[in-house]
């Protein structure tokens, strides 16, 4: 079981400053995400976009923006829980919650923060009658870690960065590529797109461009992906995993079910310190509405402040908060 | 009569940020502070101090912030009155606004919005009886342009960086600098209190340490400054200009008597859009309060994002506002 103060759930830039306004009132902080990276969003969808409207910064890319906070945040000795989602909130007799995740991760803590964003990023899936049947038997929505499919023979289907981008990585990794593509173009990076055309030319992966999906076959595990071109013709690909990337969408996911008020996917929470309906659940960032809401992340920065400040009396109840300026006092680290 | 659609009272970082959001939605901006630069506290009194809690710079010097936000919202062309106190605003008939200055410069605008920080800056003064006599006559509180002081015989008095900087600065352009100040040492930066003994040593500044100032003499102008040493001795220093350099210290000023709900010198907002009880007035950062606030900048920031989204509507009435993100849409210029 892990122990801390406040458990984050969501490792975005505004989960991230969260664990920076805790720390200044000497809270620990464990961050939960189902990304298998931190970052949210930004390092997920968007890395290399620029963003203009973080204060100070007139520019600054998506990952820069995330590198800069795990720096900010350092001195305070964040832990994480990355790849998993969270399943269940059982809250304890003296008040503190156990928050677990759906790979049995345990995590005590007194005070509950949800800076999901639009909510936990769920695969998008293929349209295949017998996909679920293979799933954790050989599909993978996501690449955790890229050394499990070490000599392995990969399917990969889509036509965006992700697709893209793991195909080349794994090209080196996996004993077989295969990507499967159902236009003859990609909307990922032009020079993404171009490398994949020199390895396919190299020999080094297989390229179905202008095919679609149309089977999964296997018994107790994967055995092959078959795909069939616009004339029809069927191709089958013997693998050992097949890892369709089709982008994420967000969901509210288990969230929805623990009596919090919800409008339209977002938690309603007050503007006093972001509190939720339920003591000691908190909600800042995108993931949460009140009247003048706006979904920026300057806006959840401020709200994670706010939320330290209520936060505290639920972590040190004999201790009365004294507010203090970092220009005048600097960062203490623990 | 200057034109623009909002009129910000504060040049400080929140005043700065706020001229990016609002310029999102294609208003233009006007700002006025009593100080003769923009930048407010930061740039004042303590430039060179690091800031740890902007949210993506884990530090950053008050000054680099001030400048990075000044090239953020550079696109949108705002325009400054500086070292101009707010000293009266007029409603006009069809709502909108005429902001006057005590130096008589008129800002016409739709919306007025309050980014004063801790108030406007007033100068600590030293009890010297007939002082006020020979304000404008010889007295200055504020080094606004030096160029002022060419050729002339100047008096300053203070032992802070203030004081030290500007002894250093003017003895290349005043005709004869006195520095007097009270202790035998200064509170200002070390490398600053060795130049001006160097500079005493060769000659090129009168120091007068030890000394207290005594009275001010002269007739429709200001003639002499008069200050005495422990022993009781006096000294006259013949001076154009007298520049008690004592430090500012925050008052609301004008701004307390324009009906607006004040407590404990800030003003009341409500958090929806961090307007105050009058139309068309928004107070924003420092400034304001309202449950749970904090004075921090980085709530300045998301308050200036809410105010913006309000005052839009009385900027352009027949437009509806659609809410876009910087990263899918970038920053139009105007």
């Amino acid at each position: 079981m892990i122990k801390t103060d406040i458990c984050i759930i969501g490792a975005g830039p505004v989960g991230l400053f969260a664990v920076f306004e805790a720390g200044l009132l000497k809270m620990r902080c464990h961050l939960i995400d189902v990304l298998p990276q931190v970052g949210g969003q930004l390092s997920e969808i968007y890395p290399h976009k620029p963003i203009y409207d973080i204060p100070g910064y007139p520019t600054i890319k998506a990952q820069e923006l995330i590198d800069n906070q795990l720096a900010q945040i350092k001195p305070f000795n964040p832990t994480f829980t990355l790849g998993e989602q969270v399943s269940a909130l059982k809250k304890q007799e003296d008040g503190s919650y156990i928050v677990q995740s759906d790979e049995g991760t345990e995590i005590h803590c007194q005070v509950v923060v949800i800076a999901a964003g639009l909510g936990s990023f769920e695969p998008r899936k293929p349209a295949l009658e017998n996909l679920t049947n293979f799933e954790r038997k050989g599909v993978d929505y996501m690449v955790k870690d890229p050394e499990k499919y070490r000599g392995k023979r990969i399917v990969i289907a889509g036509g965006g960065d992700s697709a893209l981008d793991w195909t080349i990585f794994l090209a080196d990794v996996a004993a077989e590529v295969t990507l499967i593509h159902r236009s003859d173009s990609f909307r990922g990076a032009p020079d993404s797109a171009d490398k994949i055309q020199e390895l396919a030319q190299a020999g080094r992966i297989n390229l179905l461009l202008s095919h679609h999906l149309s089977a999964l076959a296997g018994t107790s595990q994967l055995a092959s992906v078959i795909a069939v071109n616009k004339a029809q013709e069927t191709v089958t690909i013997p693998a050992d995993y097949f890892i369709p990337l089709f982008g994420l969408s967000p969901k509210l996911g288990p969230i929805a079910a623990w009596g919090l008020q919800i409008d339209k996917n977002a938690i309603e929470v007050n503007t006093f310190d972001y509190a939720t309906n339920v003591e000691r659940i908190f909600a800042i960032g995108d993931i949460n509405t009140y009247p003048g809401k706006l979904k920026l992340i300057l806006c959840g920065y401020h709200e994670a402040a706010l939320m330290a400040q209520s936060a505290f009396k639920y972590v040190y109840p004999d201790q009365k908060l004294s507010f203090k300026y970092t220009t005048v006092n600097g960062i203490n680290t623990f």
